[in-house]
């Protein structure tokens, strides 16, 4: 706090620049080249920058392609989308199953806009497919054209990535045979289904695959991702332009910590909640 | 740990309720009812339940109308509707200040889709501005339809609450003035121009206003919200239902705790990505 009273006492607020109030001076260019430019390898070998074909195809950002569905948790999507977008070089676009425009949330009550159909992308460097409710995650689970597209962009991509019952959409593709991966706490025994063994965390990392856990979890492993895309500056840097400094109000945050009354109350929310 | 995996062994998993791998048995239907009858006071009463006018009026839930603005941030919005939109009695409604449908994010890399306009929504029982870049808080601080709107839903709400930046537009009302808030960490020198004092915390309660500190924090504000509107054994539940047990990657996301560097570094971020 002091470092921040004394900058304020220093500056006259001015409007112009609403975010800038705490800010010490003169902007650090050479640490943001160094995220900016240097860049992992495969972005500057010509790997990276590639998305779809059709009009929006290869802006020489990394891609990141995110797969929503009818039913998707609204959450598992955000996250990520929120600590990818401003890592330089990155651009993150929604991807509908069903085409372009609104796609419903698993309760209903919210839509967020897909940019592009599915079927127009044809590659990405980050796939990300988000958990959802009961309907959606079954619908996917059952959508050999989601399937193939899933492999398809996987065989190029540098991460193929889920957060929450994602996973099991990612297992019905068969990508996570004999691997470890974690998904949606109450959804673990099902990674079995998909020949995965669970591995606790709040995401697991194996070859290019990464899946998180349930629906916040999304955060951690989009800064970690970011760190991945970029470097630890930057994901330094993304965790607190988000303020990513949690305090849960309570301790009930896995299975683990939250008691077996809890945890029945959390299924039953989730269940009266769906559409 | 050794809970679920007693349950798992219990349990032949079932496509029918994937969420439901891990849970024990029969629902505490009981735990459930008491969250979703009770419920406070003034929802009994006769003061919750109401929503704007026309078509969707009252339909018997406390309505929370969430305010989208072009250039508002994502998850600013996002977080507290995951945590809010499950809990018993509760509807989340996304309302656009243009007017229903697409209200693209401060990025401009994604849209949510509003549900109702601004105009057409006369009372909410909870209020939820959320924060954005500079030009869209800029936009909605000079807007004085919305602050007329603000003080207007603000008269009848049972609680008014921002999220980052969003103080700062709801400090351009008046409303802030004399009392302790918080905002986003880079702009808490801005809250004196509202007359309202900088307060450390996620979030910060006086009388029914709440405020929130930078994006993510509106998750730990949301669950807040969601044992005020309901009661903590719900509220602990609907942490867990998100999985919200956070690990974040590195220890930078206060600026007390971030360097000088990445505090420059996240603003040159926002900065650069903001539309």
């Amino acid at each position: 706090m002091s470092a921040d009273e004394t900058d304020e006492t220093r500056r006259k607020p001015s409007r112009r620049g609403l975010l800038r109030g705490a800010a010490a001076g003169a902007v650090g260019a050479g640490v943001v080249a160094a995220g900016a430019t240097a860049g992992p390898a495969w972005a500057a070998s010509g790997e990276g920058a590639a998305s779809g074909e059709g009009a929006a195809a290869g802006d020489g950002r990394v891609q990141v392609a995110v797969l929503l569905y009818d039913g998707f948790t609204a959450l598992d999507a955000v996250g990520p989308y929120e600590v990818l977008c401003r890592v330089p070089g990155v651009r993150v676009t929604m991807v509908g199953r069903a085409g372009k425009g609104p796609v419903r949330t698993d309760t209903g009550e919210l839509s967020l806009v897909a940019e592009r159909a599915m079927r127009d992308v044809r590659r990405a460097d980050v796939l990300l497919i988000p958990g959802g409710g009961n309907r959606g995650v079954l619908a996917m689970m059952a959508d050999t054209e989601v399937h193939d597209w899933i492999r398809r962009i996987h065989r190029r991509s540098v991460w193929t990535t889920s957060v929450c019952t994602g996973s099991l959409i990612l297992g019905a593709t068969g990508l996570l045979r004999g691997l470890p991966a974690t998904t949606y706490w109450a959804s673990r025994p099902f990674l079995k289904d998909a020949g995965a063994t669970y591995t606790p965390g709040r995401f697991v990392e194996t070859g290019k695959i990464i899946t998180a856990a349930g629906v916040s979890a999304g955060i951690d492993m989009g800064l970690h991702l970011a760190a991945r895309l970029s470097d630890e500056k930057v994901a330094q840097a993304m965790q607190l332009a988000v303020e990513y400094d949690p305090e849960p109000p309570y301790d009930t945050g896995s299975p683990e910590k939250a008691d077996a009354a809890t945890r029945e109350l959390a299924l039953k929310l989730l269940d009266d909640a769906a559409t």
